[in-house]
């Protein structure tokens, strides 16, 4: 294998640690082995700590972010379920697709891309649509950098009698995540961002009240890989390990050591060091004349204006051919009007701050 | 990371080869980084050779092999529509489960776990549900070792207009496979078999027959994150590289070294070598007195009976602490009665081929 040198500051995936690259490469054990269901079991403990969860069901889905939110909605939902669906970037335009095809009715709810859900405008939605069986909201918007308070917004779905669903991507292991005192009842993340785990994992978590939706469905998960109702007797381990499919077992190590990584560090000091180096790095933008785009307040993920003139692959490409420096292009209506800088995990260091100034000053000219 | 010595002789996954655990631990490169890019695609080119087609639409699914079957199933079929799925084991049970889920109405037809279909009931199964779309069967299945021949088969399917689906698990990489010549319409399998890579990838293939039909759907794929109708414009690279969801970085680096290892070894030669060991394990065990499950044939999963008053986990625990050799419990009918020897890619070894039955020798006593 011959790669090039990378400092990965888009949106993910982040840098990874050699410490995480050399667990990910440790020989391969049966998934049935013993020691792996050890290796499997530490994961799930030292996952809960991060989540700040004592939800039993709390695992890593065996595919990317993606199918972590695929496996929260086709295990929750119902065909002829409603759901309310707060949209205001990628993710939440994705949950409202996802919804669909699991035959759920969707009640969607909008604001422009970058802004973030006020408290009234949930309330509002929450008595339109008191049948909703939950609602659904992005916390760290990747598309946009919008950082989406949630216990307010928790306390108003759960006085109506609906499930919290929460995107958490972009914050797991980067911003203050809270699943048990936020009342958060499913929620799914990626190893990639701010975990500096290689890709290939979606860690969930659910409540004790969305297991007890879970137990009592009519019909049968759509997504047989999904399917929790089969998936929680390998992860739970109450009594004997049933066999469901092959875990992906290096991916595994990896996440484990990069959750060891984290508790290490301590989640607050790592949470406090990501919001220390976004400071930094927006003073210095600022300070060269590049503004964020408005409410884009998420540590992790930092979404400027392009500069008037500048044009953005030639930037882009500057930075990855001189530097190694990825950063990322803006999505939907910021396509070509703005980059996407991360600041998560490994790649969250001051180094990386100051050499990604330093190389952008340089870029623009 | 503290992994105890294995030698994986189950089911799967085999043995994974220090040059593709290194491959693995390579530095994570962004999902959309040119030189990932150019690696994905050296991936799927030789993705295309192992499996002897042309087909464009080859590549790895980004989740284990149960995801590859879900992946297939769920793109080639739409609700209401019929399919004829042949069961002999595990994975043609569970592919009734999957097709299911996906609202398809299934004609199931059966024969006894370990046994093979007849030409004669594959027509005859045709002859009676003309309008199924398509039919599905195991080419190996793990559960039993029964080796499926796939070619007259096909004939007599596509002479009645159906798509042809074959489950390739645990034959890619180990057993005679020609998905062009024998005309089969949609394939997946999984790495850590007889690729002996890292569990994690399910690589799939369709026909140009089975593209026009994912192409003529009038509903959406019910699962996103397995929707090639999305997918396909990142893999197949036609124009712009469309963002789908976050690819597996590392795992594919592992499954581009695992594909140059079974090319630079030469397909046929490495058949060869998969047939020649099973001969000297089959010979070796029915030398102490141990039969195989009768029409267990395939080279890479050896099903044979436990012999009479010995005891099957304190056997397979002595196997694992004292050799640590793992192999495979029985399935179903099996449970207790049967065990599983994998001769998969590394793992298919004269050493391994004469340890594991010294080491049962003396365990069995």
């Amino acid at each position: 294998m011959n790669t090039p040198e990378r400092i990965l500051m888009g949106p993910g995936p982040s840098t990874v640690p050699q410490r995480i690259l050399r667990a990910l490469g440790s020989p391969t054990l049966g998934h049935l082995d013993p020691r792996y269901i050890e290796i499997m079991d530490e994961t799930c403990v030292m996952l809960r700590e991060v989540y700040q969860t004592k939800n039993a069901l709390t695992f890593p889905v065996s595919a990317t972010g993606m199918a972590g939110m695929e496996c929260v909605v086709t295990n929750l939902m119902e065909p002829g379920d409603e759901v309310i669906v707060c949209v205001n970037g990628v993710f939440g335009t994705r949950m409202v697709d996802v919804m669909q095809r699991a035959g759920v009715t969707v009640h969607r709810i909008d604001v422009e891309w970058g802004r973030i859900f006020s408290d009234e405008m949930i309330a509002e939605a929450v008595q339109q649509h008191p049948q909703a069986k939950a609602l659904a909201i992005v916390h760290a918007e990747t598309s946009t950098g919008a950082h989406q308070p949630l216990e307010e917004i928790s306390r108003i779905v759960h006085a109506s009698g609906m499930l919290f669903i929460v995107d958490a991507v972009t914050s797991l292991g980067g911003h203050t995540l809270k699943v048990d005192e936020w009342g958060i009842d499913a929620i799914y993340s990626g190893t990639q961002k701010c975990l500096s785990c290689p890709p290939g994992l979606s860690p969930v978590s659910f409540s004790p009240a969305a297991v007890e939706v879970i137990e009592k469905r009519t019909t049968k998960v759509q997504s047989w890989y999904f399917d929790i109702t089969m998936l929680k007797d390998y992860y739970k381990g109450s009594g004997k390990r049933a066999y469901h499919h092959t875990a992906p077992v290096n991916m595994i190590y990896a996440l484990r050591e990069a959750l060891a990584m984290v508790l290490e560090e301590g989640l607050e000091a790592r949470i406090e060091r990501h919001a220390v180096l976004h400071r930094r790095l927006r003073a210095g933008l600022e300070a060269m004349g590049i503004s964020y785009i408005p409410e884009s307040s998420l540590h992790t993920l930092n979404c400027i204006h392009i500069p008037e003139g500048v044009d953005d692959a030639e930037v882009r490409t500057k930075l990855l051919e001189t530097y190694g420096i990825e950063i990322g292009a803006g999505l939907g209506p910021f396509a070509g009007k703005a980059w996407r800088i991360g600041l998560m995990g490994h790649s969250a260091s001051q180094a990386n701050v100051d050499l990604v100034l330093a190389a952008l000053k340089d870029s623009i000219g």
